[in-house]
């Protein structure tokens, strides 16, 4: 291309700042293509490092990068502002921008693609949801073609070390959390992890990605995965199911349903299968049925490679028209099958009166598991119930609750379904190779 | 968008043509950017069908196709002639071109891009590789940042579904692959599935997506998975592994190794977890790691929607340039590990005789296995050597092939490497969850 490279300003130098410039170093291939001309940072100096270009300006004023009019901006910073401020101004100024910001997309994601939109400019952000993993070329474009349903994925890569660990030993969630904070992979205040807030905001800019539709980020509901202990993973195990925390969104009839929170998957699926922090994201689609996307969630190098790749898809794709997300309507989610942990002070008839309670919200129960080898002043047992409304299923749960026996809250898990068999199970769903001749 | 919708010619209207057309058809909106104008097919009165829109006209005459100038064509006849002659034609007259072809794409890929990109049209083949697993677009420009080492996929569906079920039972080869003949999920002639000339020429154009270079098929070693029994389940699984049919090409120094045929492969990656008639690809970057895609790789409405979703990518991106694929340079494997079985008369002296073959190479061993309650004139047992080189490898089997003791012919598998640990198995290699503010 006799095209003159992009012009890139780094609006921040932490470990994805400096992993992008690392990359554009070490690959000189790309200068052609990109070439950084600026790093801001707050305190810049401590950041200036020798293997960085000399031709690159170094500042902590960002008027200064604004003013060398940048062709595209990578923001990096991270939060809602000043980041947000920085990222309008860029935009206003026709000057495209890659960010690898959830939480300012969740926040202001309509906003900020408009102002792209009406000023000739672009805005990526392929780095802000699960890293390293290509989802938003794959979904756009690779499956344009379907009517998708269903986007569901891991996207939280403490939450998933914390209960794929507690699902291969017998370690309760306190201890496998105090862990992961002592090895600096939760932080001191995980709520943001556990509780699900960072997959909320991801899944926000994930139903972008599939839907071109925003969900507030209050629409989502969320659920913790602090109450999940290890009696629920044996009894998981029981139905051929582990415990993952699921971010999910489903299109249903214009209308959408989001979720975040603890799930049973089947053991054999691909979020029964995610380990550690990995993340994985599957798409279901009317016509073409399920597809799992997986790799690193996080991590500088592999978040870097998202950014990279924005650049590059910047300079090749110029003619891209600006997309909007207008707001998504949300709706409870479809009848499902869910899993009701007890814990219980054991004596007669507690059974007798949760059945009753589900019986008079007209909810059929499945199955009734109850293991050896428990306290009787905290028992735990389990009830599935088929399919059913989450209305009905909230308004029995209410009645139970109040019922005096419990050691526990009650904990209500739904079961998600998945295309996926495991090794012993199903035949294939689909045969042959392709178009023969 | 004002302008006019795509007119599109089909060409074939066997499963995955009649799949392009219910699509369009169910999805009105999609007229707006995509028409069939013309369908053709051999005795195409028999193919005529109500549900598709009057307007379209159904010839045998491929020159009243031509005639009719269509802005493209979807080519789904597959085999290398006469389909070939027709997607020349097409791309000459400045047609863009969509195609499923595999075996086309192999053959003539590198003269087809040209003659695209000479003649201002585009061609297309997301629906070759992996039906309905959009690959092209992740991989090329969702990964574009990354320095891409490693393309290896289960692309055959047919022997990972023979593969998959005799790791589940203990059924032999014969019984499995006699079962799936007569299911009609392989062919009579089931050679181009296990013997992998199918995977193999998949092979070339995932080379081409993810290298953008040409392998010629003679140039990617292809091993039968016919000698594969039940006994190497068995010692794979003692190993931590299982055995799938793998398709691979490797990128070293400039050069590329590719391979075709049965390998151990952990359990717990992304090959070992892969059921049925799934296809799944991995792609190992410098930077960023393994991603995994994964998803139905055959089937009609599949492999449509990858169709569909380039015939839309050709009325959003109109200025792509166009790419050609030089020939790739073939070198040997890297050193890896092999898994070495052998099935032989038993008498003393054959362990010793073996392992001698294996030092007079410098190939170290790295476990025996051999499992009791084998006859003794069959005797299955297993050697797995530390990494070696291909060329010692090879000169050692040669020498131990021809001593006498054999009742089948000495059988080696590369060990495949995987970055995916089991769920009881290491902790996560990333932690943290991207930028932080």
């Amino acid at each position: 291309m006799a095209r003159k490279p992009l012009r890139v300003a780094l609006l921040g130098f932490g470990t994805v700042g400096s992993s992008v410039a690392k990359i554009l170093v070490e690959r000189p291939e790309l200068g052609d293509h990109v070439q950084i001309t600026h790093v801001f940072n707050r305190d810049v100096a401590r950041k200036r490092t020798s293997w960085v270009p000399a031709s690159v300006v170094w500042t902590d004023q960002i008027d200064e990068l604004f003013a060398a009019r940048p062709d595209a901006v990578v923001e990096v910073v991270g939060g809602i502002e000043p980041a947000g401020g920085w990222v309008r101004r860029a935009l206003m100024g026709g000057v495209s921008v890659v960010t690898a910001n959830k939480m300012l997309l969740a926040a202001h994601g309509p906003e900020l693609l408009h102002l792209a939109a009406t000023n000739g400019a672009q805005l990526r952000f392929e780095a802000a949801v699960a890293g390293g993993v290509p989802l938003i070329h794959g979904v756009r474009e690779g499956l344009s073609g379907d009517r998708l349903i269903r986007v569901a994925g891991i996207l939280n890569g403490t939450s998933n070390y914390i209960l794929s660990r507690m699902a291969g030993g017998d370690e309760p969630m306190a201890v496998v959390l105090a862990d992961a904070q002592r090895l600096g992979y939760a932080e001191a205040d995980p709520s943001a992890d556990v509780d699900g807030h960072d997959a909320a905001a991801k899944l926000v800019v994930l139903a972008g990605i599939a839907f071109r539709r925003h969900l507030r980020l209050d629409d989502i509901p969320r659920q913790s995965i602090r109450p999940i202990s290890g009696a629920d993973f044996r009894y998981a195990r029981r139905l051929g199911c582990t415990i993952r925390q699921i971010a999910m969104v489903e299109a249903r009839d214009g209308a959408f349903h989001a979720f975040v929170g603890p799930a049973l998957v089947l053991r054999g699926s691909p979020f029964g299968l995610n380990m550690g922090a990995n993340n994985v994201v599957t798409i279901a689609g009317h016509y073409g049925g399920e597809n799992s996307f997986s790799g690193a969630g996080a991590g500088g190098l592999a978040t870097a490679v998202a950014v990279v790749s924005d650049l590059l898809s910047l300079t090749q794709r110029t003619h891209e028209r600006g997309e909007e997300w207008p707001s998504a309507r949300v709706v409870p989610p479809a009848a499902r099958p869910y899993y009701l942990r007890f814990v219980v002070h054991d004596r007669p008839g507690i059974l007798a009166s949760i059945a009753a309670a589900l019986a008079r919200q007209r909810i059929n129960l499945d199955a009734v598991l109850q293991e050896p080898g428990y306290p009787k002043d905290a028992l735990p047992f389990v009830i599935t119930v088929e399919a059913c409304e989450d209305a009905p299923l909230r308004a029995a749960l209410d009645e139970i609750a109040r019922l005096e026996f419990h050691a526990e809250p009650p904990l209500a898990l739904p079961l998600l379904p998945s295309a996926v068999a495991e090794e012993s199970g199903a035949g294939p769903q689909t045969l042959g190779d392709g178009p023969r001749p």
